[in-house]
């Protein structure tokens, strides 16, 4: 294997913890003896383990302990972020790193976390530890895409979701409420859904579709150890609801649900309302889930949510489910925001992804 | 080469006939003696040699006429479309074939022309010719749609085409016209054009927009030998236009056009109009432009001439190209169409191709 091959692995690895990890980045690790991979692990789940701790603990559990040490000194370390420098949950990777003798240590990319922010690799050089630092870095980036906004941007990860006919219409204007996409493209909203630490809609779509804004996907649709449980996100709403019965599947099972108006809200367990002064209280509702550790936010509409994050400039990307169907001009649309006075003034997304799912088109923008 | 591989070689042979032989169908020929091809041709344009003549001449021409005599006799001959029987501009295959003392002929279709469907086989069986039909089948259908829908519903093959925005719209509420769609997606534009005898627009298209619908591509670009011109469909628009200097480029170097409406049109040379009794003409106005060898037509727009041909069904395929910005509120809607009281009435599409543009999308619906 070349080094590229060490990092790419690194990545597969952490990947792994893609349902598990949050509000924690995800961390792959590889330990590497000449050309030998000695060791390799992964952040597994919020609050356990580190990816580098993980890689030396496999080390010692494939060698035994006297063995490892001796494999460990002098090894090259393969790691898709920095090494962390703080104790949170668990102590710093860092020093583990420099009592184990590791030679040399290649990062993908810094952590963006401003507390680390090249601090880990500074510990380690002053230790006596070659550092280099950019690896597939884009790729590493794009592992992290949430960690990163959170990070940077002090707030989630914001993904807006629609699915529309072909002439952008989410809902006809009458009580007959249904499916627009297809089984197929659903099921894949669930597995967008267990990726997330909240689902937001407003309270227009809470109170007049009842969702049950849950993820309905077994372990092993979802790829996930039995171990672990099924990702439930938050359930999140913009408006205050005045009695469960208004959105009663929300709420059932007692399930976590945040709120926020500019008034009151219910009152209940598991139930927390956030109540804000100002009118657009987007951005700043926005930092408060942050701080709540949710990290990412698949915002599943009606309209007048979708034209609140798209007007704020408060998303990372949009994603639209075509369905082959014209719904009609008395229909709702996904979106109703207001026209720029030229074409060339029109605000321009990037086309990320493209998939087709039975007829149905997925679009994936990124802002 | 298995029997199936000289008919997809005889299919592709006819592909090369695509932007010259409308409204004929286009036509491949191989014949075969024991496992070796000796001739092969297709169909190069509209009033031209069928492509079983072009198969014989070729054969002649490689083997001198005393050989070729010789190697046509007792041969099998592979054709995607059944051998003609009636004359028109050429003499009929069919005479041919049994002439030149061929053995076996498979076809992939039979003609869907009810003067040929099936005559053509009974002809060449009547000779005891061996005649098999429906190898490739599908292929060879889809080949020849155009052609099969001309002869099958009389009338034209439709295809309707819009550039939009995500939110649906194709044209800001202000006269600061400009494109939506990106310089790839255009150039895409004009290989749909020159693939089409007719390119439609509705007159407040026409008025408003003052486009050119023409062909603005060279020999090279559409992959066209220089012996052939540059194909230029008749312009089409439903609506009269009182002078020529109301959609000025579209009458441009004396350019073949057709109007049409229920009042008297402009008299010019190279312009036809088609006048009509009844309010919606569109079904009638079709067949006529099928009786002009209009075998194809490209709907390019506005809003209320999409809503005409899809509201009275009129079309066999939709293409939607849609560019990453929101147009908003204001902006003009590609369709406006009534709404279906249920979402599970709505005419379901078939999506038939997905491919991207620099960003933007163009997906191919069946109807």
């Amino acid at each position: 294997m070349k080094e590229q091959d060490f990092m790419a692995h690194a990545i597969k690895l952490a990947a792994k913890g893609r349902l598990s990890t949050q509000p924690n980045p995800m961390v792959g690790c590889i330990i590497v003896k000449g050309k030998n991979v000695i060791g390799e692990g992964w952040h597994k789940r919020y609050g356990g383990d580190h990816a580098e701790i993980e890689a030396i603990k496999h080390c010692k559990r494939k060698f035994g302990a006297k063995k490892a040490m001796q494999l460990l000194k002098g090894s090259d370390l393969y790691v898709n972020l920095e090494p962390c420098s703080i104790i949170k949950n668990t102590p710093p990777c860092v020093d583990a790193l420099i009592t184990y003798g590791i030679k040399k240590v290649i990062c993908g990319t810094l952590d963006p976390n401003p507390k680390i922010n090249g601090r880990g690799v500074k510990l380690l050089k002053n230790a006596g530890i070659d550092v280099s630092v950019g690896m597939l870095e884009k790729d590493c980036k794009e592992l992290n895409k949430i960690f990163f906004i959170n990070q940077k941007k002090s707030r989630p990860y914001i993904i807006l979701k629609a699915a529309q006919s072909l002439d952008g219409k989410i809902a006809l204007n009458n009580s007959a409420s249904s499916w627009i996409s297809n089984s197929q493209s659903r099921k894949d909203t669930h597995f967008m859904r267990a990726q997330v630490k909240g689902i937001l809609v407003g309270k227009n779509t809470a109170v007049n579709d009842n969702p049950s804004l849950t993820v309905r996907l077994s372990h092993n649709e979802l790829g996930l150890t039995k171990s672990l449980p099924i990702p439930q996100p938050t359930k999140i709403i913009i408006g205050d609801i005045k009695k469960v019965t208004d959105a009663k599947k929300i709420f059932a099972k007692n399930a976590k649900v945040i709120t926020s108006s500019r008034k009151s809200g219910l009152v209940k367990n598991n139930v927390e309302h956030l109540q804000y002064k100002n009118k657009n209280f987007l951005n700043a509702f926005m930092g408060d889930l942050l701080a709540r550790d949710i990290s990412s936010v698949l915002v599943e509409g009606g309209q007048e949510t979708l034209n609140a994050f798209i007007t704020n400039n408060l998303f990372d990307e949009l994603v639209l489910y075509t369905a082959p169907i014209f719904l009609g001009k008395k229909s709702m649309g996904a979106t109703n925001l207001e026209s720029p006075l030229l074409i060339k003034e029109a605000a321009k997304l990037k086309l990320e992804k493209l998939e087709i799912f039975d007829g149905d088109i997925k679009a994936t923008y990124i802002a």
